[in-house]
């Protein structure tokens, strides 16, 4: 590694000195994300906002895949609305920014900027279902929401951000159910096969649900410092929220009955879980198929004749099979290298004097750091086969990743321990109190992460009181 | 016309009888909109929506196409930071919703609900913009923002609307104008082509401009009722903002300049202008390139044995060809006629027993009502090019519309005859004063709408004073 090479990658701490540094310094120098001027604000970058896209394209076309419609619902929520359902109100208003004036003129009502729309659905669908032929209503938007954060840092916890609310009514609490479970599947679809992210799925405790939730199904990752991210949340309200609003449907026997709901969301911090379960020393690490470039041209000796001809010729001759650019500038290579590295980019693509007589590219993976020389004739076959050898490979270090920093903890010492040594997540047995899971939260500052769908007996009796175990929770100190 | 369908049509009022009554009727009835609890907010209904993300991808990759990136900046902008141009903060506080507190917590300073966001890309781009390698910055946002209007309507002027704001900075004033006409190209393309609308360019009067911008170009269109709608806007700041914002650069000599900016957004404003130009007694009537569905199957007799695997059959057949759908419900046949004219879907694919024994089906077009027969071997090459037919009737009949609607006058006298008569566009001189303008507007309440790029010269003195006129100004009554 030449000198300016060293100097480049110093630009960032180190994850082992200080993991919240790295993280701070990778999306500032990775050009994803800057702050905005009202505290906890943050301006999504072009690079930071063409991840996002991908990330939405894709969530959007399984969501129409399923059924759902797009709509745009209001930003403003009057404040008797938003206090219709009352464990709803009591978990949002201590974050709601509240609009008081309008122009000049004092408002005689106060407004809630959004923090979450269920009531915005909750009355609409009142005035809006009437008819068992009207159901089910499957509703989705993309939406920015404000919740006022004491601490906020970029994507994990920010004042505003973007995400994805889906809001459905059902016939039936079975429907409903199903459709819970249905989009928890399509997260869990979209962090595996697309951002290569392994995760767990279960339901929270009832501690940890959505305020107004019956039960809330979740998608839980493993970032590299051994923290958890909850990455995307998908809640059963069974007829909750319909009575609170009165949302009822004539059956087909002509009775009223109430209707059953849902909501799940996925938000802009699934790019905190991207960038600290893939990221490296050297900086983010994109996987292919989210990648806004997938392969970057850096041509060697541009100055030489025909060499930027070629590297243009390259770009024109890739451009339909993958995302390709080209860096021509009169930057030096060694420079883009370090700037396409920190952008994790998953395949560089070096082309230089020798490797035109050759008739050679030089293919540089981001995530090994391999290189391999192909004959330009076999471009086309090879490089998207190893742009899915990429993608393979970050799901698997990821899973073996997660796999060494997950444990078995039957007693609180062994917890504490484990916590200290080899932060993950514990595997232990919970007898079902609340008493218990507070305990643990006030003594190791881990919490539950969610009871998963694949249960186990780890041990007979809970990590906690040692009083019967009722089933297996996944715990671990959270972002 | 059966008794059914008579009926139907009934629920919306006749355009000739009320205009104002007619859109709202057919907003509503074709399930474009509903009110949201925040007065003049709005709730944009999965087909709004659905017509509404036609429109947004199209642009979208156009702008992509011209070297522009998307981004996403923050919601909230501090009171100080919005007052720091002063044109720009008189043209948008009295308009300006207010957040105060946020949770228990009284703010320091209020925070602006975003009316726009120049001040935010300002404010960033005077900290990133350091040298003339950083130039241009082509950036875009797709954004709600909010505007305290007293009086609304959905789409056309409500608290909260959708856009896309496009915020550009440029070493030099002529590249700051050239990408100020690029965009309202990009805008006028958007309308004629896929919208079907055709508009007139030109620029907007300094007492019509963007409040902070040099100057303002406008695409304007004209509706069925003879009043104008401004569609898109492309605004050339110059160097206003970077003086007031201290953004400079370093040129290839080493000397610090200012940057020169632009401006521009097209909002679901753009949605008014679709209904309003090309809808009917009947209601809307999309055109297909932007039509969420282009042909609508509807089964005739379904009951009869066959009728419905045949109609499935045909869907599937056409379905990577064009956008289309099936009513299978058990509604009767002619109300399902009414409803899919109501929303406008261009053509109406009907197939029953007799059809299938003949091997046809019946093309019903949405826009002139006409009905053919089609043998099913050639529906695959006549659907397409129908669909096409229909797009460019559509335009020439707005165009041969607006072309019956717009006026010229020479005097006062004519300028308030034609508007009561005729109303539409007036061609009238104009001597440059804005007292003429106001008076103008004063008296007729049009107002000017462009000085078109097309000038003519249809008198020698200013309709308003007489006094040598210095320019073609399009005027109307407008939304």
């Amino acid at each position: 590694m030449g000198k300016k090479n060293k100097q480049f990658v110093e630009k960032i701490t180190a994850m082992e000195d200080d993991f919240a540094q790295w993280y701070t310094d990778v999306v500032k120098q990775a050009d994803l994300v800057d702050y905005g001027q009202v505290r906890g604000t943050m301006i999504i970058k072009p690079y930071g906002y063409a991840i996002w896209e991908n990330v939405r394209d894709e969530l959007d076309k399984k969501f129409k895949e399923t059924g759902h419609s797009n709509v745009a619902f209001p930003l403003f929520i009057p404040e008797s609305l938003l206090q219709k359902e009352k464990d709803h109100v009591e978990g949002f208003a201590p974050e709601v920014a509240w609009v008081t004036h309008g122009g000049e003129e004092k408002l005689q009502e106060r407004i809630a900027v959004r923090p979450t729309s269920e009531v915005l659905f909750c009355d609409y669908y009142s005035k809006n279902i009437h008819s068992y032929r009207d159901l089910p209503k499957l509703y989705n938007q993309w939406t920015n929401v404000v919740r006022w954060e004491k601490t906020t840092r970029p994507f994990l916890r920010s004042s505003e951000f973007h995400w994805q609310e889906g809001h459905t009514a059902h016939a039936t609490d079975e429907d409903a159910a199903q459709e819970t479970n249905r989009m928890l599947e399509v997260y869990a679809d979209m962090a595996e096969k697309y951002l290569a992210i392994p995760v767990l799925k279960g339901r929270k405790t009832d501690k940890e649900k959505f305020a107004g939730a019956n039960y809330t199904l979740t998608i839980e990752a493993l970032m590299h410092d051994g923290k958890a991210l909850q990455s995307g949340t998908s809640h059963h309200f069974g007829s909750g929220f319909a009575e609170a609003f009165d949302i009822t449907y004539l059956d087909e026997n002509g009775e009223s009955q109430f209707v059953h709901q849902t909501s799940w969301g996925l938000s802009t911090r699934i790019m905190g879980a991207l960038i600290m379960v893939h990221g490296d020393n050297r900086g983010l690490v994109i996987p292919p198929r989210v990648a806004p470039t997938q392969a970057m041209i850096v041509p060697i000796a541009q100055h030489k004749e025909g060499v930027l001809d070629k590297a243009y010729d390259l770009r024109d001759r890739l451009k339909d099979l993958v995302r390709v650019d080209i860096d021509a500038s009169d930057k030096m290579p060694g420079w883009k290298f370090n700037e396409y590295e920190m952008k994790g980019i998953p395949v560089r693509i070096e082309m230089g004097p020798k490797d035109i007589e050759k008739e050679q590219v030089v293919l540089a993976r981001r995530d090994t750091g391999e290189k391999e020389f192909i004959p330009l004739s076999e471009l086309e076959s090879r490089l998207p086969v190893l742009l899915e050898e990429i993608q393979q490979n970050l799901y698997t270090k990821a899973q073996t990743h997660r796999e060494e920093k997950t444990s078995i903890a039957k007693t609180m010492d062994e917890f504490k321990q484990v916590l200290e040594e080899k932060p993950g997540f514990i595997k232990a047995m919970w007898c079902g109190d609340v008493a218990c899971e507070e305990k643990i939260k006030e003594e190791t500052t881990a919490t539950s992460r969610c009871i998963p769908f694949d249960q186990e007996t780890v041990a007979d009796t809970c990590v906690c009181c040692g009083k019967d175990a009722k089933e297996l929770v996944y715990w671990a100190k959270a972002y």
